[in-house]
């Protein structure tokens, strides 16, 4: 012991950076190491989590359900009607983003929208109206989820809207989204004026319509194979779509000549797509929508499925654990805001977009999209960063997602609720951001976490089941 | 002296690194500096070097020729018929890439490209009569670069032949370049068949008459900024043209559809564009031409406008050197080669593709292209390492083609032949490897270097002027 104190010191120093400057402002050597109690300190998620991790049945189940979610195929195989595709979307329901929320604790943009869809469906005939009839609980509400579908933002979906349609013949699952309406005032950011209501109808009447008809002569397009082609060109496909969107366009455009459809259409709903940037957004989602639900379900993983947001909790569900929603309170997004707005008008983080980041692209695919950091704050190396970080709560990396600023290494994908709760980092997820009134619309872009008392939650639910 | 030699030895080393390597393997502590003489150690050469180093009216000419070609701002203003829009090529006229070559020297692939230009042009009823044609005189050949137009590969060029033209109303100069032939079998590789010809044939008669139709209808299209959003998608628009090739047919396709255009023409004019990767390629390089053109005829200035090569020389222009060309024997390409092809296989370096290196682009982007090297061979770091050295041969950074992997810095730009021979460094140069036989086509892809000798006689020549 005397020893010991006639030395130099050379101190590790776990977690509580202040004790390290203490040592360092004495003259000693110190290595700070980042660390914090897994689950915050929490003795009951700790001692869930010590039930999971290295347990057989857990990495028995993840070994499967990683598979089944690597092994999917999505494809872009047609545009349909809501009513006609979507399962349970008959009747007055309407669909929104993240985990079931009632029309009273509603964010102002997802009440806009709606308002807007009522009464582009002609359940009302006025904004006010709908309000009215929306409050009144004569129309149903529900998560997206629950019917094999994804919205950005709001994602407000009604029985009228035209969808994408997205196969896994893998696994014999299907998944949906409407089309994207662009940016500025559009339902998903809350707008419900007449021009964005219009805009949704003339989706019924000629956008779908100019679309179905050229994947019925493309048949189904394998997205896979377009989306890792989009990596390679500077998409991460959450918040920047513009290759995936463009060569999703060459694929469409030639198709649509051969359909017979007007000539006058055709130009109408090329002029549209093309002026769209984030025309594969929708398509994107609903992809990854498709891969997670093929590993939704397998008992005793703890293999995240869905990361989304109702604009009020931040919401996840995870395969082994079923349709069981673990959420919390929402962050509102500290991003880039367009100019005259700040977090103080920002709604709390809105939108079933983050199905991205579970799939292994989006924000955990940053490295890919050095170019976004001008849209949503930051360097480039901070890009690549998030994407190293990420490698640490995932199941593993999609080999069909190679990462050439990384060297060609896959994506990391597949987050683990016991990794995230075991090192405390929450995962990334890049995201627009809605003003938090009706009818306003997109206000900035940013990056933000998926909080980790969902996973702490999650852990706790998976432990308890085994 | 003898304190020196009591001293423990710390040696910088410049050049033959075998010195360094003695003093390292006694003990000693050595740092090596890459070296070389300016201009290999040729003396006049240096001398000249010296004359135009800090000379005055050599750093004011290249400030002029660097702000022509900072200024100006190409579009794509139409498509026509090389006999009507290219000066010069009327009659029995055929133009080709590289400096002047005569029939009897030019390499296997441009002479095949030759002969199935003159069938194409009905001056010769088949291969066989198109060789003699061709060998006996009655046939003009010229560089493009001598009527403003660049080809890659071979670069036949012939009147009947449609043209990109690109206006640079900055300057009031305009360039050209003939359509895109896809990969596989095509004429600027050396391949003559009925099929190749046929579709030059095709071009002439649907594809262009659609494209022409398409850009009477957009107005001309401002190249830069599309170019700037090429490279954020990874593009360097030599040998990786997919974003760039998507971002103009979204462009064009909706405009073809209001043309009037027959549809079953415009759709297999966009079967034809969406399905070549390298569609843009030939208007990347007639828009590089635009922009060193305008750069071109400042008296004193030591900066490259033209890096081109026939198969047989590497030629290189000089903003101060008038029409001159500086030519020496064109390399072979230690690059990628197909399976079943080796270096023993290549026609020496071939075409005016480095117009977009010499513009900044190409190889001298390769830090925003890093999914190129799997076309060329090579590691994504390697990318960012050929970009950063090509900062030292340059007379600046492009602020219009900035790199999102090297922090949004701009693209090094602008060749000084003092900074070249100067320093040893070579451009950087991406490329196709033709087989030195006609007939055959591309055989693989890599990096070359543009060689130092072009550069010495350069310094020497406008040193001379002076």
């Amino acid at each position: 012991m005397s020893g010991l104190l006639s030395q130099k010191l050379e101190v590790v120093n776990l977690g509580l950076p202040s004790f390290a400057a203490a040592i360092a402002g004495a003259g000693g050597s110190v290595t700070q190491v980042a660390w914090a109690p897994p689950a915050g300190g929490d003795r009951a998620v700790g001692e869930a989590l010590a039930k999971l991790i290295g347990n057989p049945a857990v990495e028995a189940a993840n070994k499967k359900a990683y598979g089944l979610y690597l092994a999917a195929q999505p494809r872009l195989a047609g545009v349909g009607i809501a009513r006609d595709v979507v399962p349970g979307v008959d009747g007055r329901v309407v669909l929104h983003a993240g985990a079931p929320v009632e029309w009273s604790r509603m964010c102002g943009p997802m009440q806009g929208g709606i308002c807007g869809a009522l009464v582009y469906e002609g359940w009302a005939s006025d904004l006010e109206a709908a309000r009215q009839l929306a409050a009144s609980g004569a129309v149903k509400f529900d998560s997206c989820h629950h019917h094999g579908a994804v919205g950005p933002m709001a994602g407000i979906l009604s029985p009228s809207m035209p969808v994408w349609i997205i196969d896994n013949p893998e696994h014999g699952n299907r998944a949906f989204s409407t089309l994207n309406e662009g940016l500025g005032k559009v339902l998903r950011y809350g707008a419900n004026s007449p021009e964005v209501l219009a805009r949704l109808k003339w989706f019924e009447t000629t956008l779908a319509p100019a679309l179905k008809a050229a994947l019925a002569i493309t048949g189904p397009i394998d997205l896979k194979p377009l989306m890792a082609q989009a990596l390679h060109m500077g998409d991460e496909m959450h918040n920047r779509n513009v290759a995936s969107s463009a060569l999703l366009f060459r694929k469409l455009a030639p198709a649509m000549m051969k359909s017979g459809i007007e000539a006058a259409d055709i130009a109408a709903s090329m002029d549209f797509f093309t002026a769209n940037d984030f025309s594969f957004l929708n398509v994107s989602m609903a992809a990854c929508k498709a891969m997670m639900d093929a590993a939704h379900g397998v008992e005793g993983s703890s293999l995240v499925t869905t990361m989304a947001r109702n604009g009020v909790e931040f919401g996840i569900r995870v395969s082994g654990t079923g349709s069981q929603w673990f959420t919390t309170p929402a962050p509102r997004v500290n991003g880039l805001y367009f100019p005259g707005y700040s977090i103080a008008d920002a709604a709390p983080d809105l939108g079933d977009s983050a199905i991205t980041e579970t799939c292994g692209i989006g924000g955990f695919a940053m490295a890919s999209a050095l170019a976004i950091v001008k849209f949503i704050g930051g360097k480039p190396d901070e890009a690549l960063g998030y994407t190293r970080a990420m490698a640490d709560i995932t199941l593993g990396r999609n080999p069909s997602f190679t990462l050439p600023a990384l060297n060609f290494a896959g994506s990391p994908a597949g987050i683990d609720i016991r990794k995230v709760v075991d090192t405390g980092v929450e995962p990334v997820v890049n995201t627009g951001i809605a003003h938090k009134d009706a009818g306003v619309g997109q206000i900035g872009a940013g990056i933000t976490r998926a909080p980790l008392p969902c996973f702490a939650k999650a852990v706790e639910a998976l432990a308890s089941r085994l």
